[in-house]
């Protein structure tokens, strides 16, 4: 195994290198004084803004645009995918999904009507509906966004920016499925599975909000599981060293590989050491398979090994993934 | 004045064919049995979809992409209008606007920009923030689809959808505007207005739905004021007759072509004739003009009149807006 290349090859896929736009959008939208009648908890940075509603409630919102290649190349996973991206979002906050609009811009009716339905089987596969959007009807691209509200009790928030010095890192993935036919990159595990247990993940991820059993979470998305637990670490302004070889995997997948994927059910957490047990429990009762694979420390680096041998994959002293 | 020749432009203009393709998208989200954890009190039709969360509280969500060309013509106003649309939506609802999020792609920096900085502007002057999003950072054309969420009490909720028979109509505009300078068709009232005027005028309608003033409420948007009307008594399933000499108008603006603005601050409502006079009272203290212009009818024909002539504009028995 040469950790070097390991560490360059994941610091440079597109799932990492396209998020440092984030950056550049959301300095416009900080203000120094604002008058906004509800308390905003967190904004941007976290896989969903926070927005206080009154003393014990939070609303949970979080956007995502589908990529234009892929709503082309297979549009009704691009549909079913921006259910399962919006539902894991607020998951990963420790809340509960209310109900999604979606912005639909459709040049083709053939391709439409695939991601249409897409979209439908997500919202019967997760439970979440569809209420409400805007249609371009004179689009001459193919366009699916979809936005989710979500709420959660203020106490039991999952942030990302919370990641605490001596935390274990675990990382926690359903590793019963496949790679999906037409991308290499995504790990398919809810198609295939009875939306009774596809809904108790998410709902594991409530629990784990409830029991306080994390300092800080993020779902697993397009960065992979360092990438994306790069970006917990940027905003807690916190590193971490992780052995690679401890996180789980299924073995079909080589390991490189593996890192790069967007799973179905993939999490990252920190956690107190005396939560690890019951953490674990919680997620493998519904077939999430949770390791832990490192800690957090004060470096601001994310230092990877194998065991063997020490590279470091970030340095967010000198270097920064989303820039949140 | 020929009626007739009104009548045809009103019913073929853009603003109005645009709503058809509305139909074919939400018929692919009609579930027979749902089984979702949350009570969805209203989806597709109205300005903003109605999700119960407890006993006494709704959250409200709408979401509106903003059209390519204008986006290109004139960057700035477009960032703006995202803000104006969506929070005009949750007004018409009887509601507080909470935050937004968006999905943003840029193909050229420098509109890129602008529209940022307009949307910036637009959270300053509405008092809603935005909290998060998307960006796509290799997009090949310029978009930027809005989401936006709010809350209500249920017990106030101004639907579009419930029209009586024998309720007046109520257009009401704020007249104090003028033509923006790129869009012939927008009626701008706001960017030249405090935003302590411009945030009283969407509380307003919080008062309405408190106050229970009206059975019915639309935000006056690309369709115009009567296409805006057709819609909400086609979700109705009611008719009406209308004297379009009576539509509160700034005489500076020929009335075809006021008939056709989207304007900044405008709402048509239905209400019962006892509610008229506080109805008016609190819009025209915050400087919207409100004038009762006709009356609901059970005979799905939207029929205008000029006090000597009369037309039908629209025959929901025969033809649909939006078929929602």
């Amino acid at each position: 195994m040469n950790l070097k290349k390991i560490a360059s090859e994941l610091k440079n896929f597109e799932g990492v290198l396209r998020k440092k736009e984030i950056k550049n959008v959301v300095n416009n939208f900080k203000f120094e004084d604002n008058d906004y009648y509800f308390d905003i908890i967190s904004d941007f940075g976290d896989d969903a803004a926070v927005i206080g509603i009154d003393n014990e409630n939070a609303i949970l919102l979080a956007a995502d645009g589908i990529w234009g290649k892929l709503l082309e190349s297979d549009p009704w996973w691009a549909g079913y995918c921006s259910v399962l991206v919006n539902t894991n979002d607020i998951a990963a906050m420790g809340g509960k999904s209310i109900a999604m609009t979606n912005i639909i811009g459709i040049r083709d009716c053939n391709i439409g009507r695939k991601v249409l339905k897409g979209v439908k089987d997500g919202m019967d596969k997760f439970g979440v509906p569809m209420v409400g959007g805007h249609t371009h009807p004179d689009a001459n691209n193919n366009v699916l966004d979809v936005s989710i509200t979500g709420i959660v009790k203020k106490d039991n928030i999952l942030r990302s920016d919370n990641a605490q010095i001596g935390d274990k890192i675990v990382f926690a993935y359903d590793l019963d499925g496949k790679i999906y036919k037409n991308f290499d990159l995504n790990w398919d595990t809810t198609t295939m599975k009875s939306k009774k247990l596809v809904r108790d993940q998410l709902r594991a991820l409530e629990i784990v909000g409830e029991e306080k059993l994390a300092n800080a979470c993020k779902d697993i998305s397009n960065p992979g599981a360092l990438g994306t637990l790069g970006m917990l670490l940027e905003v807690s302004k916190k590193g971490a060293h992780v052995d690679i070889n401890k996180i789980p995997r299924n073995e079909s997948v080589p390991l490189i590989k593996w890192l790069k994927l967007y799973p179905g059910c993939g999490f990252v957490f920190t956690a107190p050491e005396d939560k690890i047990d019951r953490l674990k429990e919680v997620l493998e009762l519904v077939n999430i398979t949770a390791e832990v694979c490192g800690e957090v420390t004060a470096s601001k680096q994310l230092i990877i090994t194998d065991g063997k041998d020490k590279e470091v994959l970030f340095d967010f002293d000198k270097e920064y993934i989303c820039g949140c």
